[in-house]
């Protein structure tokens, strides 16, 4: 018969295409994790032909739905979705999965393949990213659409697997979306019944329907997650409800089709061998070779003449509103495009000379921040903030900051509620969607909580904040559970990382202006107390930018540099006094942003900390970090126990932080190096 | 009237005693949390007068009911209970809130104060703690309870706020102990509507009780939690269920009393104010001056004799048990005393022996790590393990293992589910507990996720063991997501946290030895891929205890160490090789434990790294946390960049982690200081 009068492609030969290309890839490579791709095969058949709005040509139209697959470990699954569609992901790269610089890597990552939305893998967090893609939706619906212009109107779509939903950050994340009401929301559970351990039952007892009911979410249970037609209807029924997130509970197979290990842990993260692909092949019904994808089948998958009609036809929308709102229009434009509003540059340097121009005030470095904030909030409609219930103790909420509740996204400000790994994880998925420079806020201590999302964010090279103040035992009578000592060198150490502890308005404005020019997350840091008066002069405005600088230079030749941050500033300051008086002459070298600083220039580094010449570096906080920066004799005056409660002066002078007891440090050092 | 005549204090004056003692104490200190502790006194009174089993004489009695306050931040609250109920905490250390060395801190503190069962103040992980003592207790009543003889027969109860709801942590421990069926677990539930952030239905929706339902939760619903008679009702029908946990949801006006600021956000964290402080006194009635508690509410609290009455009628039953079973009895008293059985450490030496007259075997070290842990767990019955859903791959899992299960609570292995804070967090309210020794395992990358679990833990000193496998970039194909880097230097940065690093079987064993004798937490690391053959002498056995030593000696005078750890230890070697070729002689030190290595007197760290002497560190992490080692000339060979998804060996290479690349960096050195 001709090509013509063959049957078209069922949906299960659309699927099978996915368990294939993942089964012969991975027994190729010898490693990998077919269980999944195999198990939600069919369910994605769906979602992907029927439903998804996107365009493989342009996996950066704005208007694209956003798929997240957050069990990521099942990364062939995404793959063969691209590469079946029509992304730029070719057969060889699939082969290629696993391997070194390949586009196909072990989990999918944000930035390496076309049409990865975000990197997944560490379980609960893709979830969390889809929570904060489909808040970014609204927000930016709310903001931009209007009248016969729905110019943004998209879904986000996200699998999930067991683990995802054991993870606590989907729990915050969860509840935050049930909360908020995010209706263009739907996640789809994988409800296979295993996990790495085995059958889940003995450690995951969940109803799971009824727990997402109770955080506010539709739910469509039951659905049989190998009948697409079950699928389809599912997937209908969450798109007609618009003011709650859904979620489509799938039950389905781990390993579909595997005729000895589906339904066992075994198929999860192994690959099958050749006698069980061969069975499988049997099994299914799948009569082609490794890797062959059969010409209708391939073109069954084939979404690149549809996605090019609907991108197409967003584009003519979008010209009708250009010309009927074309401030609107060119100020998407401007979001999507991630540049910084025309007039932004200069109100910096108008801030800037105004602070030069001031006498330096003594303030809390928090409120340094917060004004710096207010006045950023206000220039940056893309700015959008939120705390993990610390709106007013971070200082994070300004007088420009409107609420984002329940249904009105109109606003800047999140109310993440106590949610500091969930708030994260929400703030990364809203970076990656684009449009927005999410920043949010909780106490340095509780960056612990957040920490994977942290490094996830620098992994990704995203563009989003954190806030993080309460910075050391300055904190005080809170005690030790709120007091972090290790905690900076720990974001200090994430790679790709900007960490920022300014000493003053100045370098709190440098600070915040970096980050929001910045490729890549950055960490800013303000303690709770005051800082000093810090005396700044016109040079220091580009020095604060390399990160480390020259404060002040004695008269004569430095005796020694004293080096440090953030609120120690004024306990330098003070000891340089005290030394003076000895006849001891002190450099100070302030030192906002380490990870900056240490990519400067060799010559640059050496005229600030030149080699020889003792350096004693002064932090309320683990002494660790400073040692790389010791060129020649030198100390660390850190704190690297645990704080106590107790008012925050006593403690600075409890773990010798005095302009006294450093001053004694530097003659110490000065004498061991004479 | 004579005294005996007077009315008895009604429960409302028995509970505004904490109230009283609360806003008192917090206005004289000028700094402090009221809302819980008003809002919370009445359940508190009925809990701790009607139900709470307890000697206040004895804080260490091992049948006592455990309580937990979750909500930390009320510390009051506990404080007050302990104060009136008897305890060693006199109205002079109450009024010592939040100063400097005081037993009534800004939070509660494990260890500080008499009567604290775990330090609380991070939110969701005293809920968590009491899960784990939930455990605990199930578990130890299945081993040593017997007809006749529920020596071990008491409950667990916590109080949590909408703050510790809202945390992750706080599902994953609720989840699993709802599928675990944890009967003795009760949960009160602070539903008072109030958040830092305000009213908290925009950002905490959740249908609690339906939520906790779901989790398979025993739930008491719609509790008025400032009636007595109801609150009474509501534990006596939650200590009627056996085989589930119960939440009892009471709704509660947060600073109950205060005329103008009770049900508000204000209340939460800081002193009434005088004039608020007069006008409660006159709302509740309450005619007494400051810190004054009268005689007949003192009495009515007053749970000495009570307590006194039950621990004497425990202590006659244990006679009994230990007449009739007095192996048993023997072997709970030195379990709940933490000392080791007496032939444990015979088997650690015999072991080492055996190792010792061994050739040196190849193998990975998670599988070194694991034989001596199936040793350990045949002879410790105390040592109760787990895995985040890892125990395969972690090797966590071994032949003497038995796995705890859904009303079956004889085993010593927890199947965590994919939960690495809960599983940290439910670990440390089982040390807390007593009887156990938790050892708990993920990935290394993952302890991201339990980070501040883990730092409880070096803050409380328990003893929990974190054992994280897959340590660096030998993870290979799983990729960055999966490659832990920063994850060495900021374990070890925690305040008293031990973190080993062995590279061969005998580093391994006496980590575990260390690990399980230690008066605090430890973390045990070990790579998934295959460490070297390490050759060990007889002296190394006491060497590798003081945490690092030299490994191996040249036959001359050493031009230069070479140091590392673990995974890394084969690679040094193979440099020496190298390095010896070309006539450069190295000295190989190995340093398991950095922390204990630290802690070594001067003469010691300086024998085993002379100062001056060029020293290169090798591992394949962070570079950071060498450099405070270094001592004159030298360099670190780390990794301070993301990893990638490839082969694991392709990835050593890559990062110029071989022997040639590596003796390149130790000539490059030797030629510097020359």
């Amino acid at each position: 018969m001709s090509f013509d009068e063959r049957p078209a492609p069922s949906q299960r030969d659309l699927a099978n295409a996915i368990r294939f290309l993942t089964v012969d890839t991975i027994e190729a490579a010898g490693t990998g994790h077919p269980g999944t791709a195999m198990g939600m095969a069919d369910i994605a058949e769906v979602l992907w032909n029927r439903f998804l709005k996107h365009n493989p040509a342009d996996p950066s139209w704005i208007d694209r739905d956003r798929f997240v697959q957050s069990n990521g470990h099942g990364a062939m699954l995404i793959y063969s979705l691209l590469h079946l569609s029509g992304y730029d992901l070719s057969l060889e790269e699939l082969k290629a999965h696993r391997k070194p610089g390949s586009r196909t890597p072990g989990h999918p990552e944000y930035g390496i393949t076309p049409g990865v939305e975000t990197t997944t893998g560490p379980l609960g967090q893709g979830f969390a990213n889809a929570v904060g893609m489909a808040l970014a939706e609204r927000k930016l619906a709310a903001e931009f659409n209007r009248d016969d212009f729905p110019v943004i109107d998209h879904h986000t779509y996200v699998f999930v697997g067991d683990g995802c939903l054991m993870e606590g950050v989907a729990q915050e994340a969860a509840s935050l979306a049930g909360a908020l009401g995010l209706g263009r929301l739907i996640a789809f559970y994988d409800d296979n019944g295993i996990s790495i351990d085995g059958d889940v039952r003995a450690w995951f007892a969940d109803d799971t329907p009824a727990r997402f009911r109770a955080l506010g979410w539709h739910v469509v249970s039951d659905v049989d997650g190998h009948d697409p037609g079950a699928v389809e209807a599912a997937i209908e029924e969450a798109r007609g409800v618009h003011d709650r997130p859904s979620l489509i509970c799938c039950r389905t197979i781990i390993g579909f089709g595997a005729p000895t290990k589906q339904g066992k842990e075994e198929v999860h993260g192994a690959p099958l061998g050749a006698a069980e692909a061969t069975a499988t092949r049997e099994a299914l019904g799948w009569r082609y070779p490794p890797h062959e994808v059969p010409s209708p089948i391939r073109a069954g998958w084939d979404a690149r003449k549809r996605g090019a009609d609907r991108q197409a036809a967003w584009e003519a929308l979008f010209a009708r509103y250009r010309a009927t709102h074309p401030d609107l229009a060119a100020e998407l434009q401007r979001r999507m495009a991630g540049e910084a509003p025309v007039a932004f540059a200069s109100a910096v340097a108008a801030y800037a000379d105004a602070l030069l121009a001031e006498p330096p005030a003594r303030q809390p470095l928090r409120k340094a921040s917060s004004k710096v904030l207010a006045r950023f909030t206000a220039l940056l409609p893309e700015l959008i903030g939120g705390s993990a219930d610390l709106s007013q103790s971070t200082l994070a909420w300004t007088a420009a900051s409107r609420s984002i509740l329940p249904g009105g996204f109109a606003g800047n400000f999140i109310h993440y509620g106590v949610r500091e790994f969930g708030m994260s994880a929400v703030m990364n998925g809203m970076a990656a969607h684009g449009g927005l420079i999410p920043f949010g806020s909780t106490y340095l201590v509780f960056s612990d909580y957040a920490r994977n999302a942290v490094r996830l964010a620098a992994l990704m090279k995203l563009k989003a904040i954190f806030l993080y103040t309460h910075d050391s035992i300055g904190v005080g009578e809170d005690g030790p559970t709120h007091q972090p000592a290790e905690q900076l060198l720990a974001l200090r150490a994430i790679p790709g990382l900007s960490l920022w502890r300014p000493g003053s308005e100045l370098e709190a404005l440098l600070a915040w202006e970096d980050a929001v020019g910045r490729e890549g997350p950055s960490v800013i840091v303000a303690a709770r107390q005051d800082g000093s008066a810090i005396a700044h002069s016109g040079e220091h405005r580009q020095a604060i930018r390399r990160g480390g600088y020259v404060l002040s230079e004695p008269a004569r030749r430095p005796d020694l540099v004293l080096a440090g941050t953030g609120s120690e500033l004024g306990l330098i300051t003070e000891t340089v006094t005290h030394l003076a008086a000895e006849g001891i002459h002190a450099r100070v070298v302030s030192i906002p942003n380490a990870n900056i600083f240490a990519e400067q220039p060799t010559a640059y580094r050496d005229a600030v900390l030149p080699p020889g010449l003792p350096s004693l570096f002064i932090e309320a906080a683990s002494s660790i970090y400073w040692y790389q920066f010791l060129r020649g004799p030198g100390a660390v005056v850190g704190i690297d126990a645990f704080g106590e409660s107790a008012p925050g002066p006593l403690l600075y002078r409890h773990f010798g932080l005095t302009a006294e007891a450093v001053a004694a440090r530097a003659r110490a050092l000065l004498a061991v190096g004479t």
